[in-house]
């Protein structure tokens, strides 16, 4: 059940450091670390009956502006994922299923085309970016790019992929902690395209499995019928509805993160051991090493119990690039200390 | 997202019956009355990490007795039905798919077989019991049956299943209401034999979505690499692994369980509208009404805010069935002060 290789495998770390999980300062996942204002007693919650998820579904349509017949939550982005690469493969019987994934990109799709026996087709966006994806492949772009946080000028690709007559699925999991524009409302120009949102991650909270996948309205109609009636849990489907109702979070989580980033940009700057920054827009940060592979950087980070994301397993990438999330200032100020050591 | 036809969703009943959601007896939905002992500050937990499923794997395992690689853990019973299903599918490309329902049953097995592409073979077991399902089919077996608990000895089946080479699906979410032996450890006898447990049920929480799904080594490995890294909520995974840590839940489970059982068919036995009460071995009893249709029922119990469930869209049953759930004394007293009205 773990997954050192995914990064934020806090336990399997804790135990090489010998230390608690809670003693881990995690940089290798992606979780916000400002949160919500969370103003519920879930030991008083009622997880006797049903779960509703009416209330849930409103919010979260209201939060992106789409319709709630325009979006279906699933148990947490990487659930979504799966029950997406399950469904085209489902509506596709018979033909030839081929994946283009637009890497580096998040492992997850590439273990799910795979599983589901997909052809996949990898273009790189660091070298190849101009490459068309085979006709009526299943295109996945994640935007802002994990790891390097590179936002990209989506309509322009819109237009070549629907040329391609291609199902596009554009995740979209960190883009509140950028700029750059969402492309949800495309949903209603574009009949194949289909965005995720993660929520967990910029919501603050890996521990509740909600992700959202908007489309348009017959498209969620068709994707619903093969999704059971229950899978969200009443606890973390109330957490949601709060964190969701916060109307402060917005703005603290993004002074709070442009703080951190900023110190965290300024360390890296100064260690000898980085040739590379990525100017990325997310809240991590990719570094190319010189004469140090991630692993051994890793290793060097051990005792101070710090957790980085060793980027050697990513399609484009190689030993030398290490992924650094951006977190609360004193975890920052460690990690200085630790480069500087 | 209501779900009206498949019993519990309380907020509609409420609205229709004028009250709060919390003032409706819901007599339509099988989650146990008896609640384990949840010792967690749910307030106090982790769920910024990744969660971390280990202990309530192994908690489970400890459970059913098996290996943690022998069982897989779904966001609730409904959920492990529609990922088989399609895993199923997955497996059979190109292959006719069939699957035999014994009925009346759990509705989501129909939808579930329906949307997936399946051919649905139903075998009445009332009347026609001794029907053998068509060869290679994914046979569908409850066990204590819904809606009417009765218990059937699977080992004879087992065998019928095995010669007509079918894949078999036994759901057991609600055998620990009843004293039946669970077929859990033929999985090492029988190598297409899976077991559902819904878990939520017995364990007095449908708010939390948990499901285990257990069969042999090698069919839960291939069915993992369908699976995502994480799909389990930490507050639910928490819940869980202290429900099961709770020892003295099963005897207080049954004990209040039979208290209140016996004065619901003592309540039915002297209730002129039921011709006939089915000898059930689950927290619900199926009656056969008499002069009056479920629906009709239904709707005199309303002022009483009493829900029952109406079993008309049940194959094999008509208009004039209805399920009544066993639960805590007072609403049995209620229940029996409204059919004496």
């Amino acid at each position: 059940m773990t997954a050192y290789q995914h990064g934020g495998d806090i336990h399997s770390f804790a135990q090489k450091a010998g230390c608690n999980p809670e003693e881990v300062i995690d940089l290798s996942s992606n979780i916000n670390f400002v949160k919500p204002h969370i103003d519920v007693d879930f030991n008083r919650l009622d997880i006797s009956a049903y779960p509703n998820y009416d209330a849930l579904y409103e919010a979260v349509a209201l939060r992106y502006g789409v319709e709630t017949d325009e979006m279906e939550l699933f148990g947490g982005g990487s659930a979504a994922i799966f029950a997406l690469f399950g469904y085209f493969k489902g509506r596709h019987s018979g033909l030839p299923l081929r994946c283009t994934i637009y890497t580096p990109a998040y492992l997850e799709y590439k273990k799910a085309a795979t599983v589901f026996g997909y052809e996949v087709v990898q273009i790189n966006r660091f070298e190849t970016m101009d490459r068309v994806p085979p006709k009526g492949s299943l295109v996945i772009f994640v935007n802002p790019a994990t790891p390097d946080g590179m936002v990209y000028e989506l309509p322009t690709l819109l237009e070549i992929w629907e040329k391609q007559e291609c199902t596009v699925l554009v995740d979209e999991s960190f883009i509140e902690f950028s700029n750059a524009p969402s492309v949800t409302l495309l949903i209603r120009t574009y009949p194949n395209l289909y965005i995720l949102k993660s929520m967990t991650k910029y919501y603050g909270a890996a521990g509740i499995r909600i992700g959202t996948l908007i489309s348009q309205a017959s498209n969620i109609t068709t994707l619903r019928t093969t999704e059971p009636l229950w899978k969200l849990s009443a606890f973390d489907t109330a957490y949601l509805c709060v964190a969701l109702s916060d109307s402060t979070f917005p703005e603290r989580s993004a002074v709070e993160n442009a703080k951190s980033k900023a110190h965290l940009i300024e360390t890296l700057k100064h260690t000898s051991q980085i040739e590379k920054i990525y100017p990325g827009h997310a809240n991590y940060v990719l570094v190319k090493l010189k004469n140090i592979t991630a692993n051994a950087l890793q290793e060097s980070l051990l005792p101070h119990r710090i957790m980085i994301r060793d980027c050697g397993n990513f399609d484009g990438l190689d030993a030398y690039y290490a992924r650094i999330a951006v977190k609360a200032l004193p975890a920052m100020q460690t990690l200085r200390e630790a480069l500087d050591a």
